[in-house]
């Protein structure tokens, strides 16, 4: 992707020698919007027509893919007609498990490179469920567009502007959904704090905040071929952003109604990813981009900021940070559960000892607990027992598939679109070119090219 | 302050227009750095003349100055002379009391803008105390010095480069001490981690995090003539960063072998700030600069990262963060006090259940307090139980005062020197600068002018 240096390109020699910048656009790096094709539509709010049973195809079948399918398996509506993996051993067992717990015959593919594409070529696929390594997720999500299908992809779904503009041009121009499997934002905390959010109990969200601090060091030796420790060591910046800028986003109406306009990253040097690396081969990496701690900050069109943070290698307890900050409210996930209200936000029949609260504490668990009963997020009230049981990092890997499912049997818009995606993996492409130009601000693009104020706050689909 | 454009000055307008701006520093703000007078050397590591007993005088009775005068009564080898106060009635009130008390004869000055400097005059004071709203606050310093007196100042010491400057250079000029009043470094935990830091338990220590953010709603309507809030209407950005980045910087050496090299600032609009002034005034103010949540990235030398947040506006629970991560271990203060290591950096007989530990939690309530009792910074172990008796946020206050006085009576150089100050404060107009110019990054500069390097670690000073 080249980058436009806008305002210098602009501006005439003599400007530029008697002081540049003084408008702070000529510090700001922006990258190259392609033009949306005549003809071609954007994809906000859009609908498919409803598809009774969803006839599902599965590719990628390691950590992730294998517990996919069986999950898959038991969501109402969704039928698993095949997976693939490029270890048919996988292959193997998930199809014969899936027969032996009565689910029924389920097509494996396996055998070469590309035998994924054999499945996406079928005809009787309705949706292309990708869970490969990073580097396979655009590829076969744009092969199963192309070839009619609707498609899931893990996160993060793209690393490259150039990967994430080809999926928004590619799901505009087939009008195939192109949804990022994002579990996160179908937590149980995240859903009911979204809820509370929407209900207006935080005034306006001003701030919001979110990470991936999780030590891999148990995980590097069972990744496929080193891929991921592989892509740490090449690529410098957030490289796995979207659990905790997704559920910031969502709080933010981000396409609805706001957008990001402004990202800056930086990085610690590396220690301990080379270190692990080392660990692995023995030796040390001869290079090794990834910093062990990366920030973002991020800022919108309405003044609305985001903070997201990146470490994978250092001893820390798990964190996906999960904070927001509003006008009236406030609430936070880790290390402890937390809200915070302007008394007047909680009123006396649902909060036990509400004239108890002040602004500079925490609410008690009692007061926690009653307000969560009341703002039980209504996907998790229908499905989040269900949920619990099916499992899945606790259920909400199932609520994302349930609610996948539900959306495209019932003709409703998915909960996330191709532009979720897209604003949620661009930190990754964008923090990289901020890191590399001394922590420079970098534009965040309109992925929407004009749609962003289409819809007005994020809304889940619901049949009527 | 005039801004340096270094690349766009240095470069040929043919290059400009080839495409400006391959370099990294031309997005860099880049602020005068003023050359030191010949003759003139900096004070990094500086000791005074011991002094046997610290002649003390008070600028400033308001809500911290009275309590600051109460205090350094009951510190070993102090002795308060003088208080001053524009406000006639706090002088009589504190210098009453304090004969009550049996602490001996005061002298008050008040009757006009000017008193302080018939305080700062006399000959028998070693230290000014200073304690008035932040705009008095470099005057006055500055007068203590040029008057041949040692200077403690109030946070934020200064809040333009400019003032910074001016403290540097008349405290490398003068040789006298010119230290901030950061109290927070002396807290408890933060002293108790500091120690652990030093002795090596988290590895290198790669990144770390503090904050004020603290609703002050209820005080608003008790700072004299309205001088807080009317400072957050005119200014943008954290314009009080000290008690965050205070402690972050004692954990990285600031100065003692790195510094801080790079800031990036970015706030959210202002929507309870100017609220709360209206409240105050019963009309909305014209305009008003802060933004309700401000956040600084800084990155060093050395290639580690500091974060910093500025909340006092939004109803959350106080927080100073306070968050350090290593490459060995992990420690974090807010909402919950918080430890977690890689289990060979615990060895058994300190802690129980080492074998238990691992590196995604925090270690046990039990674990905490075998490793705290194992690891108390000597200076709490010294005088943490009085410091606790005599209050002061809880004692901080009070380690601050006796330590103090502890190193000028034994001629040591001071916990904090102005380099401390100059960085510390600093973010206040750098991030002022990045956030008005579109989250530019900005250049720290070296305060020291080529003396960070001078010493190896940062240690507090004792008789041997």
């Amino acid at each position: 992707m080249k980058i436009k240096q806008l305002l210098c390109a602009a501006v005439s020699a003599a400007a530029l020698l008697s002081g540049c910048a003084k408008s702070e656009m000529s510090r700001t790096i922006v990258t190259d919007v392609p033009e949306r094709p005549a003809g071609q539509e954007d994809m906000v709010g859009f609908a498919a027509e409803p598809i009774d049973t969803v006839r599902v195809g599965v590719i990628g079948l390691g950590m992730r893919g294998a517990e996919g399918a069986f999950r898959l398996g038991k969501v109402p509506g969704a039928k698993v007609v095949a997976v693939c993996d490029i270890d048919s051993s996988r292959v193997n067992r998930v199809v014969a498990r899936m027969e032996a717990d009565g689910y029924g015959k389920v097509d494996g593919y396996s055998g070469s490179a590309d035998a994924w594409k054999e499945l996406a070529d079928r005809s009787d696929i309705d949706l292309v469920y990708v869970v490969t390594d990073w580097k396979n997720h655009t590829p076969m999500a744009l092969y199963a567009m192309e070839h009619g299908k609707h498609v899931a992809v893990e996160v993060p779904a793209a690393s490259t502007l150039d990967e994430i503009w080809a999926l928004v041009n590619t799901s505009e121009r087939t009008r195939r959904h192109c949804m990022m499997l994002e579990n996160c934002v179908y937590d149980f905390f995240e859903m009911n704090t979204l809820n509370m959010a929407q209900q207006g109990l935080f005034g306006e969200v001003l701030h919001t905040e979110g990470s991936y601090i999780h030590n891999l060091d148990e995980f590097w030796p069972y990744y496929w071929d080193n891929w991921r420790l592989d892509f740490n060591r090449e690529r410098r910046g957030d490289v796995y952003p979207t659990h905790g800028v997704g559920p910031a986003c969502q709080l933010l109406d981000i396409h609805r109604g706001d957008r990001m306009e402004t990202l800056v990253s930086m990085d610690t040097k590396a220690v301990n990813g080379p270190a692990a690396w080392e660990k692995m081969f023995g030796e040390r990496p001869e290079s090794f981009a990834n910093g062990d701690h990366t920030m973002t900050m991020i800022r919108t069109a309405n003044g609305k900021t985001i903070h997201i943070q990146h470490d994978v290698v250092n001893p820390r307890p798990y964190s996906r940070m999960y904070q927001l900050t509003g006008t009236k409210g406030f609430a936070n996930k880790y290390p402890v559960e937390q809200y915070a209200f302007e008394p007047a936000q909680l009123d006396s029949a649902a909060m036990p000892d509400h004239q108890n609260l002040t602004a500079h504490g925490a609410i008690t668990a009692e007061q926690q607990a009653a307000l969560l009963d009341k703002y039980t997020h209504p996907i998790i009230k229908e499905v989040g027992e269900v949920a619990r049981q099916v499992g899945g990092h606790g259920g909400m890997d199932y609520i994302m598939d349930y609610r996948l499912i539900y959306c495209l049997r019932n003709g409703l818009p998915l909960d996330m679109d191709v532009y979720d995606l897209a604003e949620w993996c661009c930190l990754t492409p964008l923090g990289e070119l901020s890191i590399e130009n001394g922590n420079a601000p970098v534009e965040v693009p309109d992925f929407t090219r004009g749609g962003w104020q289409k819809l007005d706050g994020y809304r889940h689909a619901f049949v009527k």
